[in-house]
């Protein structure tokens, strides 16, 4: 029989993935489940981007250009535009999401064995795409105790290496919700700029920045032209996972050009969920104030209902929809296998993202795991409840 | 400025992707291009699957599962059973375009540095997939004279090394329209099963097959399971291209496992897209029989004009829609780009795909075209008849 490769053996399985039989079988005992654990929200989508594929009038379902729509491509020039992001249309390519935006960046700017430094916690498939493209995440403690925030310019520097290629920051941050200051942009500015690294910014959750807090872009920050790569995604902002549909943008013609060819290599982004993402650019501003004021809400509601809790301790997300809780537990696996085998309040039950896998350091978070709020208030309420009754039983059952 | 990766440098710019600027211009100028150049068919794509998509009731555009939704797959494993092949829902992983499996599957079996053979001339993008893995493609040339037939078994054993992992076959073939016979098919069994290799068959034109020949896959080849993989895409089947989505198909578990990995990594094939593809499932076998028909009939033109050109050679193509062209010229190159700029009738010219694009070894192929048969007769007779006379003017020209 032949072997699979080295590196499909590598690849991380889902964190998430390996619960998923555990809840199928509470699931099948009749529990009903709160899933704290996914970035799916339960916000509709606008009902323009909708509607435009409804009324699109299609013969041939033809390839776009590789790149994206040319029309497209300026709309979005627009969007940024009206965040203060100063780029052209030609900076742009579209693609599959903003997953095979990160894809052709690792592609693009690293070769085997090339390192890329990344805050820690980060999203889970940032080690995914590394593995597919050979390339080492070098990570960079951040702490819940100062909220996440950037770690120091020497916690930086000490790590680059002549195979430093490049730092990769979400922000704001899945799964932290910690949104970067501008100082701490040009901070990150100023190391890659003397050391002549790549600055990714993955800001697929631009939009989703909370109280009185404005999203401060790499792209704004002048002097970093060649530096800037920009990840984004339409996945979040409209509510519109499954359309599939992000893009990558940068100054650095070099880096479009050579973006471009991995691009023509996979012929073309979806056109359907194109047509869709256009038309999603011309939702109206009511519709994202309703959906910042309704997680800003949830975010309250869950922050406090967790502080309530003994022992746990969190920090208070400045943006996205997630939450990093520190509990008082020794391995969040464990434990949130152990809820969904054996733990529920009148029939219900939740399930959590045990925060290991949002570090490469090993034994490090252990005792965190990932809160999503992308239910509602009440279902929020009746989760934390369930879970502070849950560590009270597992702690219990485990002395 | 930080430098791209020297795999982002080796990264092959797509062979027709050159000419692009020259048909632009000729455009300028007026003219009418016919585009002999692209794989992208006029067919219009089954009225089924666009609607199903505009009665769709979504309310939120939500990611679906990594490998594709489970009723999608039982309906793709039905779709093979119609087709005399035995698989499992669970064979299937959902794919953004046969594009997507082909990378996963080098990713899944191929360590950088790794081997793969691949008879020549082959799809342009397998050099694309190829240099993003790292992976060597080592060529085994197959001859016009021989209408593109399989190479001898000797020739793929001299080829092979402790490094070679796998076969690649594209069947029917493009660029050359050549349909593998069972006995073929059973030879590179044999091969495969000799070396432990894994056997990979890209039958994206699987039902683009002509006269009395019968499709024969790799998966309907008993003591293969643990070698084959295939390929497949609704792009051309339903004349869908846009929809990006495909499927890889494999009985050996272990290769579905960690393909799943890379798949989970990317979260999730396009939604909008993947209504569309269950839909086109149903589509009425009248469709695919006005299809062939209308294909065996352009290939017919198109083999009968080129033929009574001077000096001309062609292979009969069984299937797909594309064939090889060999011209009395030394550089097709130069001539693909000689016609855009300097040649038309009344005011037309065309674009063909130069060859050199579809061949790894170098100095091979220089001398020959694709022509894709995805326009109307009239239009293939007139495209044709520019090309002889565009044959003569050019090689007048370079006396
Ligand atoms: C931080 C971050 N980046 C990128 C992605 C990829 O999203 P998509 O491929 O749907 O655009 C996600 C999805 O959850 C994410 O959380
Ligand atoms: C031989 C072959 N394989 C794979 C593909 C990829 O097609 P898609 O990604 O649209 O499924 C093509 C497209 O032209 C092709 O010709």
């Amino acid at each position: 029989m032949p072997s699979i490769s080295k590196k499909g053996q590598q690849m991380p399985a889902s964190p998430i993935r390996k619960l998923v039989p555990y809840a199928e079988e509470a699931e099948k005992k009749g529990k009903r489940i709160y899933y704290l654990n996914i970035g799916q929200p339960d916000i509709k989508t606008p009902k323009i981007a909708l509607q435009a594929v409804k009324e699109s009038n299609i013969d041939v379902l033809a390839y776009s250009r590789s790149e994206g729509s040319e029309v497209y491509r300026q709309k979005i020039a627009s969007y940024y535009a009206k965040h203060n992001i100063d780029i052209s249309y030609d900076d742009i390519v579209v693609t599959t999401g903003g997953s095979e935006a990160l894809l052709f960046t690792f592609g693009s700017i690293m070769d085997v064995g090339d390192e890329v430094i990344v805050p820690e916690p980060f999203y889970a498939n940032y080690t995914g795409f590394s593995t597919a493209s050979g390339v080492e995440i070098v990570p960079v403690i951040s702490k819940i105790e100062n909220d996440f925030a950037l770690p120091s310019i020497d916690a930086f520097e000490k790590l680059i290496t002549p195979k430093t290629k490049a730092i990769l920051i979400c922000n704001p941050n899945n799964p932290t919700g910690y949104l970067y200051s501008k100082e701490e942009i040009q901070k990150l500015a100023a190391i890659v700029k003397k050391h002549d690294l790549f600055l990714v910014a993955d800001e697929v959750y631009r939009e989703f920045v909370y109280d009185d807090h404005v999203h401060y872009s790499i792209m704004q920050e002048t002097g970093l032209e060649n530096h800037a790569i920009i990840i984004d995604s339409v996945s979040k902002r409209y509510s519109m996972c499954g359309a599939r549909v992000g893009c990558l943008i940068s100054k650095n013609k070099t880096v479009i050009q050579t973006v471009l060819k991995f691009a023509q290599a996979r012929l073309s982004p979806p056109t359907l969920a194109q047509i869709a993402s256009e038309a999603a650019l011309e939702t109206p501003q009511s519709y994202f104030d309703d959906v910042i004021e309704e997680y800003v809400s949830r975010r309250n509601t869950l922050i406090v209902e967790l502080q309530k809790i003994e022992g746990v301790k969190v920090a208070k997300p400045k943006g996205a929809f997630y939450c990093i809780a520190e509990l008082p537990i020794n391995n969040s696996d464990d434990f949130a296998q152990w809820i969904l085998e054996h733990f529920d309040v009148d029939g219900e039950t939740i399930m959590v993202a045990p925060a290991g896998g949002f570090y490469s350091t090993s034994e490090v978070g252990l005792n965190q795991v990932r809160i999503a709020y992308v239910l509602k208030k009440e279902s929020l309420v009746k989760a934390v409840n369930i879970l502070k009754k849950a560590l009270k039983a597992y702690n219990d059952s485990c002395v």
